[in-house]
């Protein structure tokens, strides 16, 4: 079971604030982070009930970048999945499936939920390795925001502890270092630039997905690598 | 899939009830009925948001008698399960089992949900066929009345028939196409034999666990057929 924060993006009322810390109560999560929040008033630890202590505890910054600072994997949330497969940036987890996910993964992780209003935005959005949809019905599938949150860290919560002996999955540093040889491969193959920030996207989410091992990473990053180097080489040799 | 009902017990703010409104036109619920319950102020509506006419339509009655009339199988949500078996009333189905029962369940249906102070009182519990718990930290095990409520529907949507329109997964065809060009890929940088099985092995896994669309699929075929035919071509000059 990896270490969770829950980050809320600029939430806008703060008995929402309230029922997610109360909710984070319920699920045996502590650590919040708020960016850049509405007034928190008596109203959010009224709401939060006997978890008031996480409320008073939670740390207040101004950009989503010092929220997940040092975390090495960031979740988001977004109510909206658009239909065609090419919004690439919207393919999503159920909150299920995501749990299972993190079954044996244990580095830190964020989770960002965003504003009640709009969501989180799709620069935010793009900054995530997995993205989480909750199901809903298509006549109204907006949840409230304490809903979201409620239902996804039920979900975290019924995986338990991490059971111990499995394969240890990569952390941040080291899936960092494979998207820069993803990236390399591009390069040396001169991907278009038009495709690319897409396509480096989608690379990302579908290792978000996979949450590959430490073994796993290092023979793909070797595979990657071995092909860069030799266009690389094969081109010097021609000129 | 059976026909719900969600009943809500003397509720005591009205908030709250709009809150679990909202929640029920979230995962398609449409039959709500107020035992006794508070006020019903602009709150309510306010909170319920786009699913108002579900709470203009409630069924608001005075007994739970009234209430589960006609319905087949009454169920019960409870915060506080006893650790003795004995104690029948108690034994409770988590919302994920109790969904999964539902799954070739096709009668009427009415699911219990108690006043925020108490709960459901021992003689409503006495007359519920099945209970259910939602699993929560011993510490604060007590959720919000719609927090609860949202987490049984959202168990219960899922069941239902799965949504169309959402990014279509790839065949078993279209995979084993993907494994050929990795191979050539291998192929291409010379990549040594006797790692090679466990490398597509490692490959085909990671692709298994990742589920990724066909849009994905033919991104990354792209980039590996690019690789691999770039090594080819300049190797040819070479000679």
């Amino acid at each position: 079971m990896p270490e969770f924060r829950i980050v809320l993006v600029n939430p806008k009322h703060d008995g929402n604030v309230g029922a997610v810390v109360r909710s984070m109560g319920n699920f045996g999560f502590k650590d919040l982070c708020l960016v850049s929040p509405c007034d928190i008033t008596e109203e959010a630890y009224k709401r939060a009930k006997h978890a008031g202590d996480i409320l008073r505890k939670a740390e207040v910054v101004e950009s989503l970048d010092q929220a997940i600072e040092g975390f090495d994997l960031i979740v988001g949330t977004s109510g909206i999945v658009t239909a065609g497969e090419k919004h690439y940036v919207r393919i999503p987890l159920t909150p299920c499936e995501f749990a299972e996910r993190m079954k044996d993964y244990d580095e830190r992780v964020a989770m960002l939920f965003g504003p009640e209003d709009t969501g989180l935005l799709q620069e935010d959005l793009m900054r995530c390795d997995i993205l989480v949809n909750i199901p809903s019905s298509d006549e109204y599938p907006i949840l409230n925001l304490s809903h979201a949150a409620a239902i996804v860290m039920y979900e975290l919560f019924q995986i338990g502890p991490r059971k111990p002996g499995g394969p240890r999955p990569t952390n941040g540093q080291e899936r960092e270092r494979l998207f820069l040889f993803f990236d390399d491969l591009l390069d040396s193959i001169d991907y278009p630039e038009f495709r690319r920030e897409r396509t480096k996207v989608m690379f990302r989410r579908l290792m978000g997905r996979a949450v590959p091992t430490k073994w796993e990473f290092h023979t793909i990053m070797g595979v990657f690598g071995d092909a860069a180097k030799k266009i690389k080489r094969l081109e010097k040799k021609k000129d």
